[in-house]
């Protein structure tokens, strides 16, 4: 019934606020024996960690994960692996202002809606940096799908500014700071995101995540289908207000003949020909590519005055000073592709567990 | 691990194939001393029932409602709720051309790869006829949730038309066929349906459902949040591809300052200004209206020609006689509320559970 | 949070009341292609049923199972599958005068304080007749677990009266009305029920479940223990107040030397010269027999008068009239066998997903 | 799928080997606004740390307890409570002989089995240093249950020495290391330990926990009644190995009248007249006390040598130097009432979900 873990077979418990003395989580079901140390967790971490780019909340954290069990002499040993990042660059000072009001967008009001009390430091439990846990704990995801599975990310719309789909590269995402995988964009990008960012506005942005290699069969109909997981797990991003699986809302518009993945032989193998469905049927994995995106909401921070109330009833304007990002949705991108590697393992152990291997 | 079960505290398990001797679930974890009856489910699945205008399915299911367990003289006694209800028109024999086909768009292959076998007739498990057990499982989360929380849905896009927004009528969607709140635009999509249904062609659709009167404090970060169980409850149903909260996938291209919901009080309480969150921050209900939409691909049985392959590896061309639905969009309006009702329903007693009443 | 469902990987959800038009349930998780018809559930139910000797209560239930889902052409499709046995003797006259009392021993008094509502109509959701549900889910966790695995149950004590264990015989359990594994045990039980019976009395007894041809390697540590999961299943079972494995509670008497089982290769295997653990270390099977022992109180319902109160508030003298079973005891052998098969089962699968093959 | 985490609406996971870094455990589902400072749980950490007497094993451990989130200001917060404990006194090089062992009594063969691989260094995860969480996690519950509900334990057998119930005295249970609420059987036991220690064996235990001020209503049938939960809970205690209610296994030699327990009215409330129940009825608390027994084996640690075998399939004998205790019983005694205070924190938040305060 509490709500901080996900999964079933491959399953972990997150943990941590954004000001306490650190954040972690513990990861249950990791098949024995797979090679794992500190540093296959940290890559993507490092991927994931702000004040990398003038971009990014200038929060200074060197995210430096630590395993606390669950392995030995460099293998998992099938017991829980714990992780633990320690807070460094916490600041609360910056934060103390807005100790009795709601922030519009943020989660204030509902946290003490909800639990009638809140850590107000950061966010609390509400932070952003609590998605550092998730990038962790999808690093060892990683590890189960082997490496015959890629997960990968990329940022295909900032604010009103998609990417041209034709110009695609995968390279490219690993050289802006955007994750953009259009490197004309990219660059068109950064000049709109500097004037953002100067009138103390943000944007929102459309990520996608592609899983290449997932094996046909996996996702647990009818309620836990994979793309239902999918959906589930993106959503459960911070900002994340949209989550669309293959052609989504667009399909919805397209005529019956022109929405589906015909099929044909190919080298003795049923294939098809098309990818529509982003690589599901009926909640089941086809074989092709599980393609996810999701929409992030602009950061809800503003230097821009907001219209608020406060808890002791009076109203009042918001103005977020602190350390904040003007698109958070670049962040989301390691984030996204955490929670597809997730989802994936999951299913992997499920599928296994009633069909065997 | 096996997914035929929804929820964590109101929890159901829903079973049967369509053409199979009967469909059901069992509902557990129903709060005692509900007045419950089999007229309080029935008047839901009679709305979902197919066979009711020239659009929908032609088969002939009464979809009569057995309460076979839970209840003691007209109330819910805490123990498992049962439901049943029997199959009446299967005509095995429409469908038994399709035993050995992968039908494009549908869940033939994915079953087959997940398990190895398949019960063909009408699509099995993966056949639409299972909502019927989300609809019954729905009435009674709507007794759950009391007289104070409406759910209602509409159909507001057939194919690529869309509703006018300021027409919206509630009780226009009592009036027509497609649950739509615009009776303009409700008489032209009959023209439109007619003319795709005549040339064996199919359309997708946008349904959005609005939950009012929902309490604020409802959803358990991080990971069951209350719009992440949403987004999982509605991908879960046949044919969605897509889910969105509040202005989704919009809301992204807006600026931070457009993006949110300013607060000011009112009758001495705290009141959002506008509504673009859906009625969630921080994934825990506002109290504002939870807003919902999902994309509905276009019926995957289409009497246009799809290349495919049978299960012999052979390459073929799919046509798909039988009886189904042109836009099985409409059909999913009353399946959306009943997940909305669902999810709301666990996620009261979830709250409950921890933070009392 | 709900209590009615068994298991995780392979789980099951029963429903029904006593006197309900039927009871069941729906087994999820079950492998796909395994042949599976009723006859193969029908057989352990037959085992269960009442009336079958002078012993047990005289309702004469055909307790005939009807698989409504998850089967196609004789196999397990990996789909629910959904049983359902029709409550055919109810007499609810029998029992109209329990209304408003709290039995001695009987669970009217505690579903009245925790729902504020019962089905009081034979003990309604706290009937034994419930334990019909767990033999036919049983019967299928038998199939997962293969030939491989033999799961068998004896009655080992009755009142105050145990077996002598040198005469002990697997056939005999067939031959008598008690399970019993010593015939000339058997003779004497006989004339002692009798003579309990007559005046009106019942009697408590001991039930051992052995598990032959079970892996070593199942349980999932620490808190779901190959152990606890058993502790819990038999103590789940209406009238069961102790639950040991093994040497059991005779065990903590014993000095260390003689409490273990010492180990020798055999075969060019390691074997275990004792088995004082009854198949388990650490909660993981060690690959020898998994014996458990479980105690059956006498049953509640006497033909001389206890001391009680009503639903009013009053002092009152009860006595139980109706049909019952002197020894309650007898019945829970093949419940007991069942709880042992679906315990194994899900360890079964759980160990499939994490560990693999 | 995985075992380790406990409960379901008040649920805990624990992780960590003996000889790692550290062990803790997250508690999820903490209600809001309980006070809650390390101090309240290092209390009954320190009631169960090792090296307190000369029985117990040596290892010095201080146990500190570290909340790492989940609080602000002295209150819960509602978010996960993440508990670090850092083990101090590893000493490696005292387990260094038994990497290739399969010490009798042990989970180093069982784990092998399971886990192809397995961290042997003190036992690893099997080590009963893995109760301190569970202690810990325990201390939070018992918050939860509030000061109306006492939970305490006591040890009634050690070895075949029981203890004579009429001199019962709670005071004395925190007078001697045993936890013996009979002090002059405390002292028969202080000489019969020494020898035992002396010989190089070890000693069995029969534990009694007690819970006071239960409100009736707990439990959920009928998988999770809240005995079948006492059972697992305690089964799952290393060593454990039989566990019973009320009158238990005893219980069973009673005839009929003389095994249940009569009612009166007291007060103007109904009453038990006696507890052979032991405070559950159905799986449901009556209101009663709520007693619970478990048996612990002998320490299967000891320096008279043991027949064996090692990884490599020689037979070997083995004698077990390190730091043990010889009777692990007087050490289960805090961690019993810890699974007691988490079982009753558990099905009291379940219960508050279904049917409200």
């Amino acid at each position: 019934m509490p709500g901080n873990s996900f999964g079933r077979a491959f399953r972990y418990t997150s943990w941590g606020e954004s000001h306490g003395p650190a954040i972690g989580c513990v990861v249950d079901g990791v098949p024995p024996k797979i090679p794992l140390a500190e540093a296959d967790i940290q890559q993507w971490l490092d991927k994931r960690r702000p004040g990398q780019s003038r971009f990014t909340s200038q929060r200074r954290e060197p995210d430096q994960v630590r395993i606390l069990s669950g392995t030995f002499e460099g293998l998992t040993t099938g017991t829980p692996v714990s992780l633990l990042i320690e807070n460094v660059d916490q600041r609360a000072k910056d934060y103390s202002e807005i100790k009795e009001l709601y922030r519009p967008g943020h989660a204030d009001f509902t946290y003490q809606a909800k639990y009638g009390i809140r850590d107000y430091r950061g966010g609390g439990r509400a932070s952003a940096r609590e998605t550092a846990a998730r990038v962790a704990a999808g690093a060892i995801a990683r590890k189960v799908l082997g490496a015959g599975v890629s997960v990968r990310g990329a940022m295909v719309q900032m604010g009103a500014h998609a990417i041209a789909r034709e110009r695609w590269s995968w390279e490219a995402t690993q050289e802006n700071p955007f994750f953009c995988p259009d490197p004309e964009t990219a660059a068109a990008w950064e000049a709109e995101l500097d004037a953002v960012r100067k009138r103390g506005s943000s944007v929102g942005a459309i990520v996608e995540i592609v899983a290449e290699g997932v094996p046909a069969g996996l996702g647990e109909p009818v309620y836990d289908k994979l793309d239902a997981d999918l959906a589930k797990a993106m959503m459960s991003i911070n900002a994340v207000k949209a989550v669309e699986i293959g052609d989504g809302f667009a399909g919805a518009a397209q005529p019956g003949e022109a929405a589906h993945d015909e099929m044909r032989m190919k080298d003795g193998k049923p294939v098809f020909l098309t990818n529509r469905a982003g690589g599901t049927l009926g909640g089941i994995s086809t074989g092709a590519d599980v393609v996810v995106r999701f929409a992030v909401k602009p950061t809800s921070s503003l230097l821009i005055p907001q219209r608020s109330v406060n808890v002791r009833g009076e109203e009042v304007d918001v103005v977020t000073k602190g350390r904040h990002d003007p698109c958070v949705g670049m962040r989301a991108v390691p984030v996204g592709e955490a929670m597809m590697a997730l989802v994936l393992a999951d299913h992997l152990l499920r599928q296994r567990a009633q069909c065997g291997g």
